[in-house]
């Protein structure tokens, strides 16, 4: 319903898939593709506004936001509910309603959500551009100054196949992923640290998190093998790192063996596996599956659902911390922003950020310090698109031939018969 | 924090409690007094705008929120986690934390989201007169244009004794009760009725639940005996109305005693008692104690928290509706925009208007059409004080001599040896 007030409404929407530069990061199903792909939402208003979203980029989820810019001509961008009404209606016209969306995961609710997030994203720095107050402000205040993050580390080779090495060279042992810690932790500040694991036998990760403590004895450690491991595994990998840990983050895949494990270990789990929609929060508050919920907004349905999804973790006494995929600067702002007017998100974030070597948001509006960012202060999400770079990841995106995440695909074509370590050990 | 960006700061707030007439309405603990008592809260800022919120006036409640202003000035009206934390401070402060709030019902969490309301919702009202936005706006839009109500219908008096009769009569009977409704419907074109229960034995009650669906064949009834039943009785009471009521609310005190009776009826029931604060929200899921949450922005700390508990019902499958208190028309305002911008508040919404004589808002703001009250398109909560009417009922507070709610000590002092009815059937 449009209300009568005034106000700019979206005049014309655009949607630009970019690519940039990933490392060859190793995960529980393959290995990252030599390119990740986003897609950059820009919501342009009668009045002369840009409002940014930022999201996947799959082919699926391309079509479907392209299908929705169709729709936002004369939208109100305060009409949350209106938008979350169109991207409804639009998926149920385009896409014919329920059915896989990208990576296979999702069903019809959570690709509304998916698809919606960079769209309601957009408004909210609509809005905050024209009250003049920040995205943090729309949601209810800045807690905090500063938002702090995780040093993501990752198994990988020293490069892509074929390739020349990047710069981090490879981390495939303990000593690799303290070296690459140690990078992390010198040239951001971070202040603590969370490692992708269900690459290797979890004896061998429990090994590099000891490492790590050994290393770091102060700081924060967290490790997320994807639901690598068997339910008893994860029991056992409990019992090694219970102290050492603060979260292990999805070790067994489903809300019931996360619910089987975590009756039988003191040690927190994390997820952002088994609870990634809304609809799978009752199950697994009944299960006691997970006692911190990873929130993400571009899978959480943006950043007012993303809200309500921390006022849910607060009234069933679940922890809260926030995922990442790869991802570029607007995505980065719209976390910023969300984590610091959370009051409940007591763990540092996770961002890819450090692994990225491209980025498309004029420099300067946020920096690493102390493995934190800075909440901007400007109006909206508080930070402007680089055209230049807009183009230039763009044209990647033309010429690097990947059209959607497929980390085991990728795989498979270096180590023929690869299948994801899913509960394999 | 203060956050850098501008925009109008609260330079002074002010509490002014009112009292207006009430009639002889029965209950489970007794009686309504003559008087029923409010408080407006203004909140003005150094831009000349003035935000307005209504709340309760028991005295304990009177002075905290008394506190609450003197530590206001300064507050950006953006800021709510801000808000949230000065009303904490000021409770912990100046009550010394725990302790019983008005009524004694509410314990320390619980008194930090009441005095919090009335400040949340002027909080609103000051950013949407300032942004040209109704609030339902800033809730994220009104999805529908007018708020549906439920015709609230009690057992009374004809009369306060030793005062003039009110001209709605006695009504101790079915008969009595189908004239008030019809009274209800004709004047105010309700489309639903709420029966005030817990005054009579059940077997009355039901009868005149059931003169109600002879009489008005195509309205929703619900029946509210305020937890005067057994678990036993409200199961055989469920029996009895079962396909006559939409629901019934609190039949039965208690979650356990609430999930016992649900267990064993289809009859959905509601509740405004045993879940009336987040952390009330576990036990009762876990219980599946209530179908239906009755919002209360008043009591759930003010209208985006409403919202909070509003996304809450939808995860977990639970139906919304909302309680009311006797109220005047600023609270009013805020019900409707709250309702409006919630989306699975599908349930027509209680409201104690038609019982009032009088008001302190500018006439024609609101009105009620078709049992309906049309959302304000106005900046903010689109009412304005009458101040020669705030004036007069405020002096009615000065002289009326009630200072608390108190049905029960006013119910004996007609009746010596009154004792509330609580799980008496």
């Amino acid at each position: 319903m449009t209300r009568a007030a005034g106000g700019s409404r979206v005049s014309r929407a655009t949607v630009t898939p970019v690519a940039f530069a990933d490392p060859p990061l190793r995960n529980v199903v393959g290995v990252h593709q030599p390119w990740a792909l986003r897609a950059i939402v820009e919501l342009h208003t009668d009045s002369g506004l840009v409002g940014l979203g930022e999201t996947y980029a799959d082919e699926a989820h391309l079509a479907r936001l392209e299908a929705v810019t169709h729709a936002l001509p004369g939208h109100d961008p305060y009409d949350v509910h209106g938008l979350r009404r169109l991207v409804a209606d639009v998926l149920g016209r385009e896409t014919g309603g329920a059915g896989a969306s990208f990576g296979g995961m999702l069903d019809v609710s959570s690709a509304v959500d998916t698809v919606f997030s960079p769209f309601e994203v957009g408004c909210l720095d609509l809005v905050g551009r024209e009250t003049g107050r920040p995205v943090s402000d729309l949601l209810g205040g800045a807690v905090r100054e500063r938002v702090p993050f995780s040093g993501y580390l990752f198994y990988k080779w020293a490069g892509h196949p074929g390739r020349p090495d990047d710069d981090w060279g490879a981390a495939l042992d303990p000593d690799g992923i303290v070296d690459q810690a140690k990078r992390m932790v010198d040239g951001w500040g971070f202040g603590s640290l969370k490692l992708k694991g269900g690459v290797l036998p979890p004896e061998q990760e429990c090994a590099a998190v000891e490492a790590l403590r050994d290393a770091f004895p102060e700081l924060p450690l967290r490790l997320d093998p994807n639901g690598a491991w068997t339910p008893e595994t994860s029991v056992r990998v409990a019992e090694r790192l219970a102290g050492v840990v603060e979260y292990l983050e999805d070790p067994t895949p489903g809300i019931d063996g996360m619910g089987w494990v975590s009756a039988r270990t003191d040690v927190p789990l994390a997820t952002n596996m088994c609870v990634i929609a809304f609809e799978h929060l009752p199950p697994a508050v009944a299960a006691d599956a997970v006692q911190v919920v990873l929130s993400d907004h571009h899978l959480w349905g943006g950043l007012r659902r993303s809200a309500l999804l921390a006022g849910i973790s607060e009234t069933f006494g679940m922890g809260l911390s926030m995922h990442s995929n790869s991802h570029l600067g607007v995505s980065l702002a719209a976390m910023v922003h969300l984590a610091a007017a959370t009051p409940n998100l007591t763990y540092a974030c996770d961002t890819h950020y450090p692994w990225k070597t491209q980025d498309l948001i004029v420099p300067g509006a946020l920096a690493f310090e102390d493995g934190s960012v800075a909440v901007p202060s400007g109006p909206g999400l508080g930070v402007e698109l680089d055209r230049e770079q807009l183009g230039v990841l763009h044209e990647e995106y033309l010429t690097c031939g990947v059209r959607r995440r497929e980390d085991t695909v990728y795989m498979r074509s270096i180590e023929p018969g690869f299948t994801p370590n899913t509960a394999r050990w």
